[in-house]
Protein backbone atom coordinates (compact mmCIF):
# COMPACT_ATOMS: atom_id res chain seq x y z
CA UNK A 1 0.00 0.00 0.00
CA UNK A 2 1.51 3.45 -1.00
CA UNK A 3 1.45 6.16 1.83
CA UNK A 4 -0.40 9.02 0.63
CA UNK A 5 2.54 11.87 0.66
CA UNK A 6 2.02 14.61 4.09
CA UNK A 7 0.48 17.88 3.11
CA UNK A 8 2.75 20.57 4.26
CA UNK A 9 0.21 22.03 6.93
CA UNK A 10 3.32 23.18 8.73
CA UNK A 11 3.56 26.14 6.55
CA UNK A 12 0.05 27.11 6.98
CA UNK A 13 0.13 30.83 9.04
CA UNK A 14 -3.66 30.17 10.26
CA UNK A 15 -5.37 26.72 10.19
CA UNK A 16 -8.21 25.43 11.72
CA UNK A 17 -8.53 23.95 14.99
CA UNK A 18 -10.90 20.96 14.97
CA UNK A 19 -9.32 19.57 18.60
CA UNK A 20 -10.84 23.18 20.17
CA UNK A 21 -13.65 21.46 21.83
CA UNK A 22 -16.53 25.12 21.51
CA UNK A 23 -16.49 24.56 17.79
CA UNK A 24 -17.92 21.02 17.28
CA UNK A 25 -20.65 19.15 19.75
CA UNK A 26 -21.02 16.02 20.07
CA UNK A 27 -24.44 14.24 19.96
CA UNK A 28 -26.44 10.74 19.51
CA UNK A 29 -28.93 9.70 17.43
CA UNK A 30 -30.32 6.70 15.40
CA UNK A 31 -29.85 5.61 12.15
CA UNK A 32 -31.75 4.46 9.12
CA UNK A 33 -32.50 0.95 11.04
CA UNK A 34 -32.66 2.77 14.03
CA UNK A 35 -29.53 1.69 15.88
CA UNK A 36 -27.79 4.58 17.81
CA UNK A 37 -25.27 6.55 16.37
CA UNK A 38 -22.57 9.28 17.52
CA UNK A 39 -21.34 12.03 15.46
CA UNK A 40 -20.04 15.45 16.21
CA UNK A 41 -22.11 18.49 15.27
CA UNK A 42 -20.81 21.90 14.33
CA UNK A 43 -21.57 24.65 16.83
CA UNK A 44 -23.32 27.21 15.77
CA UNK A 45 -24.23 30.57 17.76
CA UNK A 46 -25.34 34.02 17.16
CA UNK A 47 -23.01 37.19 17.28
CA UNK A 48 -24.12 40.58 17.08
CA UNK A 49 -21.64 43.01 15.41
CA UNK A 50 -21.73 47.17 16.95
CA UNK A 51 -19.05 49.42 15.11
CA UNK A 52 -19.24 51.89 18.43
CA UNK A 53 -22.77 52.46 19.48
CA UNK A 54 -24.53 51.53 16.24
CA UNK A 55 -25.68 48.09 15.79
CA UNK A 56 -25.03 46.64 12.51
CA UNK A 57 -26.15 42.97 12.16
CA UNK A 58 -26.80 39.57 14.30
CA UNK A 59 -24.39 36.67 12.28
CA UNK A 60 -24.66 32.93 13.30
CA UNK A 61 -20.97 31.60 13.42
CA UNK A 62 -19.16 28.74 14.63
CA UNK A 63 -17.73 31.58 16.81
CA UNK A 64 -13.59 31.01 16.47
CA UNK A 65 -12.16 34.59 15.54
CA UNK A 66 -15.04 37.00 16.57
CA UNK A 67 -12.70 40.25 15.89
CA UNK A 68 -11.21 39.01 12.66
CA UNK A 69 -14.97 38.10 11.83
CA UNK A 70 -16.13 41.53 13.01
CA UNK A 71 -13.24 43.82 10.75
CA UNK A 72 -13.35 41.55 8.09
CA UNK A 73 -17.37 42.30 7.82
CA UNK A 74 -17.31 45.78 8.12
CA UNK A 75 -14.05 45.79 5.20
CA UNK A 76 -15.88 43.75 3.00
CA UNK A 77 -19.72 45.38 3.41
CA UNK A 78 -17.68 49.05 2.98
CA UNK A 79 -18.08 50.75 6.49
CA UNK A 80 -14.54 50.14 7.21
CA UNK A 81 -11.40 50.91 5.07
CA UNK A 82 -9.31 47.69 5.46
CA UNK A 83 -6.68 50.53 6.67
CA UNK A 84 -8.84 52.46 8.53
CA UNK A 85 -7.96 53.39 12.42
CA UNK A 86 -9.24 50.68 15.55
CA UNK A 87 -9.25 51.41 18.93
CA UNK A 88 -10.28 48.15 20.35
CA UNK A 89 -12.01 45.43 19.51
CA UNK A 90 -13.89 44.22 22.55
CA UNK A 91 -15.62 40.37 22.45
CA UNK A 92 -18.47 39.53 25.15
CA UNK A 93 -18.75 35.46 24.61
CA UNK A 94 -21.41 35.27 27.03
CA UNK A 95 -23.45 37.98 25.76
CA UNK A 96 -22.60 37.17 21.74
CA UNK A 97 -21.33 40.93 21.07
CA UNK A 98 -18.78 42.39 19.18
CA UNK A 99 -17.65 46.09 19.68
CA UNK A 100 -15.39 47.72 17.01
CA UNK A 101 -14.12 50.83 18.22
CA UNK A 102 -12.40 53.58 16.07
CA UNK A 103 -11.84 57.09 17.21
CA UNK A 104 -14.04 58.92 15.53
CA UNK A 105 -17.68 57.90 14.30
CA UNK A 106 -17.08 56.42 11.19
CA UNK A 107 -19.06 57.50 8.00
CA UNK A 108 -21.16 54.51 7.97
CA UNK A 109 -22.60 55.55 11.30
CA UNK A 110 -23.64 58.90 9.86
CA UNK A 111 -25.06 57.34 6.69
CA UNK A 112 -27.10 55.14 8.32
CA UNK A 113 -28.58 57.07 11.26
CA UNK A 114 -29.43 59.52 8.86
CA UNK A 115 -31.12 56.72 6.70
CA UNK A 116 -33.34 54.97 9.61
CA UNK A 117 -34.60 58.32 10.21
CA UNK A 118 -36.22 57.99 7.05
CA UNK A 119 -37.16 54.85 5.93
CA UNK A 120 -35.49 52.00 8.45
CA UNK A 121 -33.20 49.14 7.75
CA UNK A 122 -31.46 50.54 5.14
CA UNK A 123 -29.81 47.57 4.15
CA UNK A 124 -31.00 48.53 0.59
CA UNK A 125 -28.81 51.78 0.97
CA UNK A 126 -25.50 49.88 1.95
CA UNK A 127 -26.18 47.20 -0.95
CA UNK A 128 -26.23 50.11 -3.18
CA UNK A 129 -22.94 51.78 -1.17
CA UNK A 130 -21.29 48.84 -1.80
CA UNK A 131 -22.20 48.47 -5.72
CA UNK A 132 -21.32 52.05 -5.90
CA UNK A 133 -17.54 51.03 -4.45
CA UNK A 134 -17.15 47.79 -6.52
CA UNK A 135 -17.91 49.52 -9.53
CA UNK A 136 -14.42 51.93 -9.23
CA UNK A 137 -12.33 48.86 -8.39
CA UNK A 138 -10.26 47.31 -11.48
CA UNK A 139 -8.31 44.38 -10.79
CA UNK A 140 -4.53 44.81 -12.19
CA UNK A 141 -1.61 43.18 -11.07
CA UNK A 142 0.76 40.66 -12.37
CA UNK A 143 -0.95 37.69 -10.45
CA UNK A 144 -1.05 34.59 -12.48
CA UNK A 145 -2.32 31.02 -12.00
CA UNK A 146 -0.80 27.85 -13.38
CA UNK A 147 -3.08 24.98 -14.34
CA UNK A 148 -0.54 22.43 -12.04
CA UNK A 149 -1.33 24.50 -9.30
CA UNK A 150 -5.10 23.73 -8.57
CA UNK A 151 -4.70 20.42 -8.17
CA UNK A 152 -1.72 20.55 -5.91
CA UNK A 153 -4.27 23.17 -3.60
CA UNK A 154 -6.88 21.29 -3.14
CA UNK A 155 -4.96 18.57 -2.48
CA UNK A 156 -3.34 20.22 0.22
CA UNK A 157 -6.32 22.09 1.47
CA UNK A 158 -8.44 18.69 1.00
CA UNK A 159 -6.33 16.87 3.39
CA UNK A 160 -5.63 19.27 5.69
CA UNK A 161 -7.18 18.56 9.63
CA UNK A 162 -10.04 20.49 9.51
CA UNK A 163 -13.67 20.50 11.09
CA UNK A 164 -15.08 19.73 7.86
CA UNK A 165 -13.30 16.66 7.80
CA UNK A 166 -14.62 16.16 10.98
CA UNK A 167 -18.26 17.12 11.54
CA UNK A 168 -19.18 17.84 7.81
CA UNK A 169 -21.48 20.64 7.05
CA UNK A 170 -19.23 23.92 7.17
CA UNK A 171 -17.88 25.93 4.36
CA UNK A 172 -14.56 26.91 4.54
CA UNK A 173 -12.32 29.66 2.51
CA UNK A 174 -8.37 29.26 2.00
CA UNK A 175 -6.02 32.09 1.18
CA UNK A 176 -3.09 30.86 -0.96
CA UNK A 177 -0.34 32.42 -2.88
CA UNK A 178 0.43 30.23 -5.84
CA UNK A 179 0.19 26.45 -4.60
CA UNK A 180 0.50 27.01 -1.27
CA UNK A 181 -2.77 27.70 1.11
CA UNK A 182 -1.54 30.23 3.70
CA UNK A 183 -4.63 31.01 5.81
CA UNK A 184 -7.69 28.57 5.95
CA UNK A 185 -10.62 29.77 7.81
CA UNK A 186 -14.31 27.78 8.14
CA UNK A 187 -17.30 28.38 9.49
CA UNK A 188 -21.41 27.67 9.09
CA UNK A 189 -22.19 31.24 8.40
CA UNK A 190 -22.34 31.15 4.56
CA UNK A 191 -20.05 34.51 4.13
CA UNK A 192 -18.36 34.36 7.39
CA UNK A 193 -15.22 32.66 6.42
CA UNK A 194 -14.57 35.10 3.92
CA UNK A 195 -14.69 38.04 5.95
CA UNK A 196 -12.56 36.39 8.59
CA UNK A 197 -9.80 36.19 6.46
CA UNK A 198 -10.47 39.47 4.82
CA UNK A 199 -10.00 40.70 9.28
CA UNK A 200 -6.48 38.45 9.29
CA UNK A 201 -5.16 40.40 5.79
CA UNK A 202 -6.27 44.04 7.37
CA UNK A 203 -4.75 43.11 10.95
CA UNK A 204 -1.57 41.64 9.15
CA UNK A 205 -1.39 44.14 6.53
CA UNK A 206 -1.08 41.28 3.88
CA UNK A 207 -0.65 42.12 0.02
CA UNK A 208 -3.56 40.96 -1.55
CA UNK A 209 -2.16 41.18 -5.06
CA UNK A 210 -0.46 38.26 -5.76
CA UNK A 211 -3.11 36.04 -3.47
CA UNK A 212 -5.41 33.76 -4.79
CA UNK A 213 -8.53 32.75 -2.61
CA UNK A 214 -10.80 29.55 -2.60
CA UNK A 215 -13.76 28.85 -1.09
CA UNK A 216 -15.80 25.63 -1.18
CA UNK A 217 -19.04 27.82 -1.79
CA UNK A 218 -20.79 29.04 -5.16
CA UNK A 219 -19.23 31.95 -7.23
CA UNK A 220 -22.33 33.64 -6.24
CA UNK A 221 -22.26 38.26 -6.84
CA UNK A 222 -21.84 37.95 -2.91
CA UNK A 223 -18.84 36.39 -3.24
CA UNK A 224 -16.88 38.22 -6.22
CA UNK A 225 -17.75 41.25 -4.98
CA UNK A 226 -16.33 40.31 -1.10
CA UNK A 227 -13.14 39.13 -3.04
CA UNK A 228 -12.74 42.18 -5.00
CA UNK A 229 -13.42 44.45 -1.93
CA UNK A 230 -10.40 42.31 -0.62
CA UNK A 231 -7.89 43.15 -4.11
CA UNK A 232 -7.65 39.61 -5.01
CA UNK A 233 -7.37 38.98 -8.25
CA UNK A 234 -8.30 35.28 -8.55
CA UNK A 235 -11.18 33.43 -7.11
CA UNK A 236 -11.46 29.41 -7.27
CA UNK A 237 -14.31 27.41 -6.25
CA UNK A 238 -15.53 23.43 -6.52
CA UNK A 239 -18.56 24.77 -6.80
CA UNK A 240 -20.38 26.58 -9.70
CA UNK A 241 -21.55 30.14 -10.40
CA UNK A 242 -24.37 32.46 -10.80
CA UNK A 243 -25.02 34.92 -14.11
CA UNK A 244 -23.62 38.13 -12.10
CA UNK A 245 -21.30 36.56 -10.59
CA UNK A 246 -19.69 36.02 -13.70
CA UNK A 247 -20.81 39.48 -14.84
CA UNK A 248 -19.28 41.53 -11.57
CA UNK A 249 -16.14 39.60 -12.19
CA UNK A 250 -15.73 40.40 -15.90
CA UNK A 251 -15.95 43.83 -15.10
CA UNK A 252 -13.93 44.28 -12.25
CA UNK A 253 -11.01 42.13 -14.41
CA UNK A 254 -11.19 39.44 -11.25
CA UNK A 255 -10.25 35.61 -12.72
CA UNK A 256 -13.40 33.51 -11.67
CA UNK A 257 -12.59 29.72 -11.95
CA UNK A 258 -15.43 27.13 -10.97
CA UNK A 259 -16.26 23.75 -10.87
CA UNK A 260 -12.63 22.78 -9.74
CA UNK A 261 -12.42 19.63 -8.93
CA UNK A 262 -8.61 17.98 -9.41
CA UNK A 263 -7.14 19.41 -12.39
CA UNK A 264 -10.54 19.79 -14.34
CA UNK A 265 -11.93 23.27 -14.01
CA UNK A 266 -14.10 25.77 -16.12
CA UNK A 267 -12.77 29.62 -16.29
CA UNK A 268 -15.24 32.42 -16.89
CA UNK A 269 -13.45 35.40 -16.38
CA UNK A 270 -10.11 36.96 -16.37
CA UNK A 271 -8.87 33.44 -18.16
CA UNK A 272 -5.75 36.07 -19.06
CA UNK A 273 -3.81 35.32 -15.83
CA UNK A 274 -4.12 31.41 -16.39
CA UNK A 275 -1.06 29.85 -17.89
CA UNK A 276 -1.64 26.13 -18.78
CA UNK A 277 0.95 24.11 -18.12
CA UNK A 278 -0.72 20.84 -18.08
CA UNK A 279 -0.61 18.41 -21.22
CA UNK A 280 -4.06 17.43 -21.43
CA UNK A 281 -3.44 13.78 -22.21
CA UNK A 282 -1.32 13.73 -18.55
CA UNK A 283 -4.11 15.36 -16.80
CA UNK A 284 -4.86 13.17 -13.70
CA UNK A 285 -8.34 12.64 -12.32
CA UNK A 286 -9.15 13.69 -9.07
CA UNK A 287 -12.62 14.10 -8.01
CA UNK A 288 -12.15 16.18 -4.99
CA UNK A 289 -15.41 14.83 -3.23
CA UNK A 290 -16.53 16.92 -0.10
CA UNK A 291 -19.46 16.14 2.05
CA UNK A 292 -21.78 18.36 2.17
CA UNK B 1 -30.77 -1.73 -20.80
CA UNK B 2 -33.39 -1.05 -18.60
CA UNK B 3 -35.61 1.97 -18.80
CA UNK B 4 -35.67 3.96 -15.47
CA UNK B 5 -38.90 4.51 -14.39
CA UNK B 6 -40.50 8.29 -15.14
CA UNK B 7 -41.32 9.55 -11.90
CA UNK B 8 -44.71 11.21 -11.41
CA UNK B 9 -44.09 14.80 -11.68
CA UNK B 10 -47.44 15.47 -13.01
CA UNK B 11 -48.53 14.95 -9.46
CA UNK B 12 -46.89 18.20 -8.30
CA UNK B 13 -49.10 21.34 -7.64
CA UNK B 14 -45.86 23.74 -8.30
CA UNK B 15 -42.63 22.37 -9.79
CA UNK B 16 -39.84 24.10 -10.80
CA UNK B 17 -39.55 25.46 -14.79
CA UNK B 18 -35.87 25.16 -16.06
CA UNK B 19 -37.27 26.40 -19.30
CA UNK B 20 -38.06 29.78 -17.78
CA UNK B 21 -34.98 31.75 -20.11
CA UNK B 22 -35.50 34.35 -17.14
CA UNK B 23 -33.77 32.11 -14.64
CA UNK B 24 -30.59 31.32 -16.58
CA UNK B 25 -28.14 32.79 -18.75
CA UNK B 26 -26.10 30.42 -21.37
CA UNK B 27 -22.50 31.96 -20.94
CA UNK B 28 -18.66 30.91 -22.31
CA UNK B 29 -15.98 30.28 -20.76
CA UNK B 30 -12.59 27.99 -21.45
CA UNK B 31 -11.77 24.77 -19.49
CA UNK B 32 -8.38 23.22 -18.26
CA UNK B 33 -7.18 22.27 -21.23
CA UNK B 34 -7.78 26.13 -22.85
CA UNK B 35 -10.66 24.89 -24.71
CA UNK B 36 -13.91 26.86 -25.44
CA UNK B 37 -17.01 25.90 -23.30
CA UNK B 38 -19.99 26.58 -22.86
CA UNK B 39 -22.78 26.17 -19.83
CA UNK B 40 -25.88 27.92 -18.37
CA UNK B 41 -25.57 29.90 -15.09
CA UNK B 42 -28.23 30.40 -12.55
CA UNK B 43 -29.82 33.94 -12.60
CA UNK B 44 -29.38 36.02 -9.45
CA UNK B 45 -30.77 39.51 -9.42
CA UNK B 46 -31.21 41.80 -6.01
CA UNK B 47 -34.86 42.19 -4.77
CA UNK B 48 -35.50 45.09 -1.99
CA UNK B 49 -38.63 44.24 0.13
CA UNK B 50 -41.20 46.30 1.70
CA UNK B 51 -43.48 45.99 4.68
CA UNK B 52 -46.14 49.00 3.50
CA UNK B 53 -43.66 51.57 3.28
CA UNK B 54 -41.03 50.48 5.79
CA UNK B 55 -37.83 49.05 3.57
CA UNK B 56 -37.32 45.25 5.61
CA UNK B 57 -34.24 43.54 3.33
CA UNK B 58 -32.23 43.23 -0.17
CA UNK B 59 -32.40 39.84 -0.75
CA UNK B 60 -30.54 37.96 -3.89
CA UNK B 61 -32.94 35.69 -6.05
CA UNK B 62 -33.27 33.95 -9.10
CA UNK B 63 -36.20 35.84 -9.68
CA UNK B 64 -39.18 33.76 -9.90
CA UNK B 65 -42.04 33.94 -7.31
CA UNK B 66 -41.41 37.30 -6.01
CA UNK B 67 -44.64 37.61 -4.59
CA UNK B 68 -44.71 34.55 -3.08
CA UNK B 69 -40.95 35.08 -1.45
CA UNK B 70 -42.25 38.49 -0.37
CA UNK B 71 -45.13 37.00 1.90
CA UNK B 72 -43.05 33.82 3.19
CA UNK B 73 -39.82 35.93 4.28
CA UNK B 74 -42.41 38.35 6.12
CA UNK B 75 -43.75 35.23 7.78
CA UNK B 76 -40.93 33.08 8.68
CA UNK B 77 -39.55 36.36 10.14
CA UNK B 78 -42.45 36.65 12.09
CA UNK B 79 -43.03 40.24 10.64
CA UNK B 80 -46.56 38.75 9.65
CA UNK B 81 -49.30 36.30 11.31
CA UNK B 82 -49.67 33.21 8.31
CA UNK B 83 -53.08 34.27 8.50
CA UNK B 84 -52.85 38.46 8.11
CA UNK B 85 -54.76 40.53 5.66
CA UNK B 86 -52.86 41.64 3.06
CA UNK B 87 -54.19 44.42 0.76
CA UNK B 88 -51.85 44.04 -2.31
CA UNK B 89 -48.02 42.71 -3.42
CA UNK B 90 -46.86 44.71 -5.76
CA UNK B 91 -43.68 44.37 -7.88
CA UNK B 92 -41.89 46.23 -9.93
CA UNK B 93 -39.41 43.99 -11.72
CA UNK B 94 -37.28 47.12 -13.79
CA UNK B 95 -37.00 48.72 -9.72
CA UNK B 96 -36.29 44.83 -8.61
CA UNK B 97 -38.73 46.07 -5.63
CA UNK B 98 -41.60 44.09 -3.95
CA UNK B 99 -44.55 45.85 -1.33
CA UNK B 100 -46.54 44.15 0.43
CA UNK B 101 -49.39 46.24 1.81
CA UNK B 102 -51.61 45.46 4.40
CA UNK B 103 -54.93 47.18 6.11
CA UNK B 104 -53.20 48.56 8.81
CA UNK B 105 -49.42 49.35 10.07
CA UNK B 106 -48.13 46.19 11.43
CA UNK B 107 -46.56 45.85 15.29
CA UNK B 108 -43.47 44.81 13.43
CA UNK B 109 -43.41 48.30 11.66
CA UNK B 110 -43.91 50.05 15.09
CA UNK B 111 -41.11 48.22 16.66
CA UNK B 112 -38.81 48.86 14.09
CA UNK B 113 -39.76 52.29 14.27
CA UNK B 114 -39.06 53.01 17.87
CA UNK B 115 -36.04 50.41 17.52
CA UNK B 116 -34.20 52.31 14.77
CA UNK B 117 -34.55 55.42 16.60
CA UNK B 118 -32.27 54.60 19.26
CA UNK B 119 -29.70 52.15 17.67
CA UNK B 120 -30.51 51.44 14.17
CA UNK B 121 -30.62 48.29 12.37
CA UNK B 122 -32.36 45.96 14.91
CA UNK B 123 -31.60 43.27 13.52
CA UNK B 124 -30.57 41.98 16.30
CA UNK B 125 -33.94 42.67 17.88
CA UNK B 126 -35.79 41.27 15.51
CA UNK B 127 -33.67 37.90 15.61
CA UNK B 128 -34.88 38.08 19.75
CA UNK B 129 -38.67 38.45 18.74
CA UNK B 130 -38.34 35.65 16.11
CA UNK B 131 -36.45 33.00 19.43
CA UNK B 132 -39.13 34.40 21.62
CA UNK B 133 -41.96 33.36 19.10
CA UNK B 134 -40.00 30.08 18.61
CA UNK B 135 -39.58 29.10 22.17
CA UNK B 136 -43.70 28.82 22.89
CA UNK B 137 -43.72 26.22 19.90
CA UNK B 138 -44.25 23.05 20.58
CA UNK B 139 -45.07 20.95 17.10
CA UNK B 140 -47.41 17.89 17.75
CA UNK B 141 -49.46 16.04 15.72
CA UNK B 142 -50.10 12.68 14.34
CA UNK B 143 -47.49 12.93 11.25
CA UNK B 144 -45.36 10.32 10.37
CA UNK B 145 -42.60 8.89 8.47
CA UNK B 146 -41.95 5.56 7.00
CA UNK B 147 -38.64 5.04 6.34
CA UNK B 148 -39.53 3.88 2.94
CA UNK B 149 -41.33 6.85 2.04
CA UNK B 150 -38.08 8.62 2.62
CA UNK B 151 -35.72 6.85 -0.18
CA UNK B 152 -38.71 7.40 -2.84
CA UNK B 153 -39.06 10.81 -2.37
CA UNK B 154 -35.39 11.94 -2.96
CA UNK B 155 -35.63 9.87 -6.15
CA UNK B 156 -38.53 11.66 -7.51
CA UNK B 157 -37.26 15.22 -6.23
CA UNK B 158 -33.10 14.25 -8.02
CA UNK B 159 -35.22 13.35 -11.40
CA UNK B 160 -37.86 15.82 -11.28
CA UNK B 161 -36.84 18.14 -14.27
CA UNK B 162 -34.95 21.04 -12.31
CA UNK B 163 -32.51 24.83 -12.48
CA UNK B 164 -30.05 22.63 -10.71
CA UNK B 165 -30.41 19.59 -13.23
CA UNK B 166 -30.39 22.26 -15.70
CA UNK B 167 -27.23 24.64 -14.56
CA UNK B 168 -26.06 23.45 -10.63
CA UNK B 169 -25.12 26.15 -7.80
CA UNK B 170 -28.72 26.21 -6.69
CA UNK B 171 -30.85 25.42 -3.25
CA UNK B 172 -33.80 23.26 -3.85
CA UNK B 173 -36.91 22.69 -1.23
CA UNK B 174 -39.69 20.43 -1.30
CA UNK B 175 -42.51 20.52 0.44
CA UNK B 176 -44.19 16.93 0.49
CA UNK B 177 -46.71 14.65 2.25
CA UNK B 178 -45.92 10.94 2.67
CA UNK B 179 -43.62 9.44 -0.34
CA UNK B 180 -44.92 12.63 -2.67
CA UNK B 181 -43.64 15.69 -3.64
CA UNK B 182 -46.10 19.00 -3.55
CA UNK B 183 -44.18 22.11 -4.11
CA UNK B 184 -40.66 22.18 -5.42
CA UNK B 185 -38.79 25.59 -5.11
CA UNK B 186 -35.20 26.53 -6.61
CA UNK B 187 -33.35 29.69 -5.61
CA UNK B 188 -29.61 30.83 -5.80
CA UNK B 189 -30.48 32.70 -2.18
CA UNK B 190 -29.56 30.36 0.72
CA UNK B 191 -33.25 30.94 2.20
CA UNK B 192 -35.32 32.25 -0.11
CA UNK B 193 -36.41 29.03 -1.79
CA UNK B 194 -37.66 28.25 2.28
CA UNK B 195 -39.61 31.35 2.29
CA UNK B 196 -41.05 30.65 -1.30
CA UNK B 197 -43.04 27.85 0.13
CA UNK B 198 -43.93 29.73 3.26
CA UNK B 199 -45.54 31.95 1.13
CA UNK B 200 -47.39 29.71 -1.56
CA UNK B 201 -48.93 27.44 1.85
CA UNK B 202 -50.20 30.81 3.35
CA UNK B 203 -51.74 31.91 0.03
CA UNK B 204 -53.04 28.28 -0.56
CA UNK B 205 -53.97 27.60 3.36
CA UNK B 206 -51.80 24.61 3.29
CA UNK B 207 -52.29 22.33 6.09
CA UNK B 208 -48.76 22.16 7.61
CA UNK B 209 -49.49 19.44 10.37
CA UNK B 210 -49.11 16.52 7.73
CA UNK B 211 -46.38 17.79 5.62
CA UNK B 212 -42.70 16.81 5.19
CA UNK B 213 -40.20 19.30 3.97
CA UNK B 214 -37.37 18.59 2.17
CA UNK B 215 -33.93 20.56 1.63
CA UNK B 216 -31.13 20.57 0.13
CA UNK B 217 -29.43 22.85 2.42
CA UNK B 218 -27.52 22.51 6.03
CA UNK B 219 -29.71 22.31 8.81
CA UNK B 220 -28.62 25.33 10.84
CA UNK B 221 -30.78 27.27 12.98
CA UNK B 222 -32.38 29.30 10.70
CA UNK B 223 -33.92 26.27 8.59
CA UNK B 224 -35.01 24.65 12.17
CA UNK B 225 -36.82 28.01 13.10
CA UNK B 226 -38.19 28.64 9.38
CA UNK B 227 -39.43 25.16 9.38
CA UNK B 228 -41.45 24.95 13.06
CA UNK B 229 -42.79 28.93 12.25
CA UNK B 230 -44.55 27.19 9.40
CA UNK B 231 -45.78 24.58 11.01
CA UNK B 232 -44.25 21.42 9.78
CA UNK B 233 -43.44 18.28 12.15
CA UNK B 234 -40.30 16.73 9.63
CA UNK B 235 -37.67 18.28 8.27
CA UNK B 236 -35.39 16.13 6.10
CA UNK B 237 -32.15 17.11 4.31
CA UNK B 238 -29.13 15.46 2.48
CA UNK B 239 -26.84 17.76 4.14
CA UNK B 240 -25.29 18.05 7.91
CA UNK B 241 -26.55 19.05 10.95
CA UNK B 242 -25.44 22.11 13.28
CA UNK B 243 -25.19 22.01 16.91
CA UNK B 244 -27.91 24.55 17.52
CA UNK B 245 -30.10 23.45 14.95
CA UNK B 246 -30.23 19.75 16.29
CA UNK B 247 -31.10 22.00 19.85
CA UNK B 248 -33.95 24.37 18.44
CA UNK B 249 -35.58 20.95 17.11
CA UNK B 250 -35.41 18.89 20.30
CA UNK B 251 -37.12 21.61 22.61
CA UNK B 252 -39.72 22.24 19.45
CA UNK B 253 -40.55 18.84 18.94
CA UNK B 254 -39.43 18.75 15.44
CA UNK B 255 -38.53 15.60 13.89
CA UNK B 256 -34.82 16.27 12.33
CA UNK B 257 -33.49 14.42 9.86
CA UNK B 258 -29.81 14.66 8.30
CA UNK B 259 -27.35 13.21 5.90
CA UNK B 260 -30.58 11.54 4.16
CA UNK B 261 -28.68 9.71 0.95
CA UNK B 262 -31.31 6.89 -0.89
CA UNK B 263 -32.49 4.52 1.69
CA UNK B 264 -29.65 5.94 4.43
CA UNK B 265 -30.30 8.79 7.19
CA UNK B 266 -29.52 9.91 10.25
CA UNK B 267 -32.35 11.25 12.92
CA UNK B 268 -31.02 13.79 15.72
CA UNK B 269 -34.71 14.78 16.83
CA UNK B 270 -37.72 14.05 17.30
CA UNK B 271 -37.24 10.31 16.31
CA UNK B 272 -40.89 9.46 18.07
CA UNK B 273 -42.76 9.84 13.81
CA UNK B 274 -40.21 7.62 12.39
CA UNK B 275 -41.62 4.29 11.30
CA UNK B 276 -39.00 1.74 10.58
CA UNK B 277 -40.68 -0.41 7.75
CA UNK B 278 -37.39 -1.43 5.75
CA UNK B 279 -35.61 -4.66 6.61
CA UNK B 280 -32.12 -3.39 6.92
CA UNK B 281 -30.25 -6.55 4.98
CA UNK B 282 -32.43 -5.32 2.17
CA UNK B 283 -32.05 -1.78 2.06
CA UNK B 284 -30.76 -0.79 -1.00
CA UNK B 285 -28.13 1.85 -1.84
CA UNK B 286 -28.28 5.08 -3.41
CA UNK B 287 -25.79 7.71 -2.75
CA UNK B 288 -27.93 10.50 -3.82
CA UNK B 289 -25.36 12.27 -5.14
CA UNK B 290 -25.65 16.06 -6.07
CA UNK B 291 -23.15 18.48 -7.90
CA UNK B 292 -22.63 21.53 -5.51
Amino acid sequence: MNKQPTPRTSNYLLAPNPNDERLSTPVTGIDQNGKSVDLNVITERPLTLYLNSQEVVTMMTIGDHPDLLAIGYLINQNMLKSDAAITSVDYDDELGVVIVRTPDETKFEQKLKKKVRTSGCAQGTIFGDVIDTFEDIKLSGNAKLKTSWLGALTRKINTTPSLYLEAGAIHGCVLCEEDRPLVYMEDVGRHNAVDKIAGWMAVNKADPSNKLFYTTGRLTSEMVIKTVMMGIPILVSRSGFTAWGVELARQSGLTLIGRARGERFVVLAGEGRVEFDINPSSGEQDTGKRKT
